[in-house]
């Protein structure tokens, strides 16, 4: 164990970067971390706590880890990079009970969609000497589980790390080497800022898929199983985007609400002015807005992010 | 050319169905349509006419097709099969045109989003002895022009029929049998109940997309660039969505206006509730909604249209 305060400068590519590293929750995101981490051999031990003991079998049966417990304290004590992966809600019952156990050096770090929640449940809790970097790699699949990850998730995919004010500026390089060396691309932001640019690119995409899927769950049997027959058209993209997991989910809701209720605002008049301009046959509103969106679109293809 | 009143039966598998096939409009649909007859060698000649001789020119070009003209009344007189593949809102301009070139025994068919407006718009037009056989395959990429569509689009994927009451049931049978040729699964619906259905499977979908991509275009350029580089949450989907062909689905909202304000009405009250869910906190409802919604993806992949 060399990680000592202040903490290292990252080791050189093909290094390892940690000696352990803990995971608390190991789903989609922990679980890709975890095989990412053990294919580039960037840590001596993985290990890990979850909430059930159903899930902490699965990690060890899936090779994912040495050593997982249902208790979060006794997996940090000898960690030197922390990964909270856990639905945001989680943070703050997690905080306190690992908060104690976790040694001076320590990263602290985790993969949460919301940033500014994390800065305000988790760092009061974090001693001296324990460095909080949170992040947020901008990436995932429809799948839940730790069944459900891959190394190469995190490949060309953003990851954005909004370290508080004063960070420990080794302590976030070290984070940010770890990201690199899974093949993404780094982005530092402020945590409002952040949470701002998610409500619309994922959270707002999010909650409409859920309500239009939702919309249809109500109808009445028979056309709802034609929904699903025909869903090709269009629908069927929702329903991807519908089956993410539940309880992250509502937690990333409850947990940026001023935002995430902002875009709704502004969807909701852009949306009512559509169907006045369908209702009143204003053909040519209808046609400017749906070729002014096709610019954006090519933006996407231009980004690699399509 | 073999097609006399009343039609006959469909030729055995292998062989021509048609002797020459017109199409009025040749974009994604029509050309892949056109790929498909040639492929699978149903007609003895493809003709197309299409509003602008760049088309024409393109659809020559491609090979799709061995005649081409800007004149849809030139190119429907010798059909047995007329295809619409024009925008739904061209129907009423164009069916004036070709409906006194159309000889008798000829099928008029196409493959618009919307299904009554078909029957409003082109029946009127149509000569005694011409059979008109509205059909819509839920099918469809976010490419448009001729040069984007391929013979296997539509492969296991839904054709819809509605043929009004009355229809010439062997004329029906020939069309039918075309799409299963193409690999298609057929469903027969009235043209009501279709565009009740493809309200929310579709147009609804696609409403929603031009929406939040149109939210994100009316944000400030530094917002918008960052909207676009971390559109893998979720937006990114969106896009594609809401990067098809606009005049075609201008045409689709202003000729289903019903059916759509409709589903827009049951959509709004759920996203209000869901809105009201975060206002108020309540983690339970969301994670309900959201665990509800998965069933319906399941349904999805089930009925093999993921």
């Amino acid at each position: 164990m060399t990680a000592i305060e202040p903490v290292e400068r990252p080791a050189p590519a093909g290094e390892p970067l940690f000696d352990r590293v803990a995971f608390i929750g190991i789903g989609l995101i922990g679980s890709s971390m975890a095989r990412a981490i053990a294919k580039l051999g960037l840590a001596r031990e993985i290990v890990c706590s979850a909430r059930s003991q159903a899930t902490c079998d699965k990690a060890l049966e899936l090779g994912l880890v040495a050593r997982a417990s249902t208790d979060a304290a006794s997996v940090v004590a000898d960690a030197d990079l922390v990964v909270l992966c856990a639905p945001v809600g989680a943070y703050a019952a997690i905080a306190p009970v690992i908060g104690p156990r976790l040694r001076p050096g320590a990263i602290v770090t985790d993969v949460g969609s919301v940033k500014q929640a994390v800065i305000r449940d988790v760092a009061p809790y974090l001693p001296e000497g324990v460095h909080l970097v949170p992040g947020h790699p901008v990436a995932g699949t429809e799948h839940s589980g730790p069944e459900a990850g891959f190394a190469e998730l995190f490949e060309n995919r953003w990851c954005i790390l909004t370290p508080p004010p004063g960070a420990n500026e080794a302590a976030v390089d070290k984070v940010a080497e770890m990201w690199r060396r899974f093949g993404s691309n780094l982005e530092f932001m402020e945590a409002s800022h952040h949470d701002k640019v998610l409500a619309i690119t994922s959270h707002l995409p999010h909650l409409i898929a859920y309500t239009i899927v939702g919309t249809a769950t109500d109808l009445e049997e028979d056309t709802k199983s034609e929904v699903i027959k025909f869903s090709a058209g269009g629908f069927r993209d929702f329903t991807r985007i519908a089956a993410s997991d539940p309880v992250m989910w509502r937690d990333v809701f409850l947990n940026n609400r001023e935002a995430v209720l902002e875009i709704i605002q502004r969807f909701n008049e852009d949306l009512t002015a559509l169907q006045r301009a369908i209702r009143w046959g204003e053909g040519d509103k209808l046609e400017e807005l749906f070729t002014r969106t096709r610019a954006i679109r090519r933006g996407v293809i231009d980004a690699k992010q399509a």
